[in-house]
């Protein structure tokens, strides 16, 4: 055991159950993902209101988990009443939320953890500046392409209505624009194909990009 | 397989490899709790400048790791760059910074992992404010009690003698108070104790908690 008058930080190995501690002083990603057996990474949905890209990313989530992946998605649930409670929906609290769940799921990506988030997130640049914290092949854009009036007709949760009323204002794809991804990582037809065949999809991405392991 | 045109959510479980993910359509703390074989929690360490909040956070953090758990280490150095880089030092801005660190503990918390934040947080109620946002159990607050003149001498940023000489206002300790936890979950005496036997206090709170397995 050291002498308690030993400096703060200067460490022995002796003595102490807990001395394994001192050969990895930081937990790095490398670290991480060699302990977990996969990399971990920021899967991006966007999409219109409707689209499905909770429920896809909820499934895909589920599906990780099943695998013993380490994995969390970020959606409204967990965002608009926490971290992001103080923000409304001008074009700068809009563009803050953005920024913070980028800044959050870098946190999660160098955690070692598969991070999904699922937010309309409908304008490009928003995209582009979360996609810039992170290293090439760390971003995962996933558009989750259901036309406009699939998802309208959907309507799941009643805001295409409110919004041709007039009750909701700026609201993406009826009176604020959707900029539509030009060149995401992977884009899904979240419109017309069954919620399976959208995961099976997802995670073949993952697979070939060498994130996940190979289904066993 | 599903007709393309079922709708979406409505899923079937036949002929996919995926069907698995159906079963836990959400995953929750429990069944991560479950699958790690650990609870997780927020490890909330607060303490003057220079009392060893980080090196202890970080050293707790990699016997975690060594012993296969899921945590993750909050500091300045991937929080005030990232998340909480439009914050300057005022006090509101001191508040939000505190808000922030809660709430994203709160998302890892949810996430299954052990968090570990290692600020000053030198105010009782922005830390009553975190404690606030979790489940009684979850929030374990430790307080690294190194006395003023231990963390001045030691001085490892030069931080004291440039507040002494008047180029840093409102610096904890010196020139804005520390308001000490009255009643921590545990308090560490981070000034004369080795960083072993700091650790090692932390780990038995966290197994007698029953938030970490016994030491095998």
């Amino acid at each position: 055991m050291a002498a308690p008058s030993a400096p703060y930080g200067d460490v022995t190995t002796q003595g102490a159950s807990t001395n394994i501690a001192w050969h990895h002083a930081s937990v790095d990603r490398a670290a991480r993902a060699q302990r977990r057996g996969h990399r971990s990474a920021i899967l991006w949905f966007t999409g219109l209101s409707g689209s499905g890209k909770s429920t896809l990313a909820n499934a895909v989530n589920a599906a990780l988990f099943e695998q013993g992946l380490a994995c969390y998605v970020l959606d409204g649930d967990n965002i608009r009443h926490g971290l992001c409670k103080d923000l409304g929906f001008s074009d700068a609290d809009r563009e803050e939320n953005i920024r913070r769940i980028g800044e959050v799921s870098k946190l999660f990506l160098d955690a070692g953890v598969v991070v999904l988030t699922a937010f309309v997130s409908p304008f490009k640049a928003d995209r582009d500046r979360a996609r810039a914290l992170v290293a090439a092949g760390d971003f995962i854009e996933i558009h989750c392409a259901a036309d406009l009036d699939v998802c309208e007709q959907r309507d799941t949760k009643g805001l295409y209505a409110k919004a041709r009323a007039g009750e909701i204002k700026d609201f993406t794809g009826i009176s604020s624009p959707y900029e539509a991804p030009e060149a995401p990582e992977l884009r899904v037809d979240t419109g017309s194909q069954t919620l399976e065949q959208s995961v099976e999809l997802v995670l073949e991405h993952l697979r070939s990009a060498g994130i996940i392991p190979q289904a066993g």
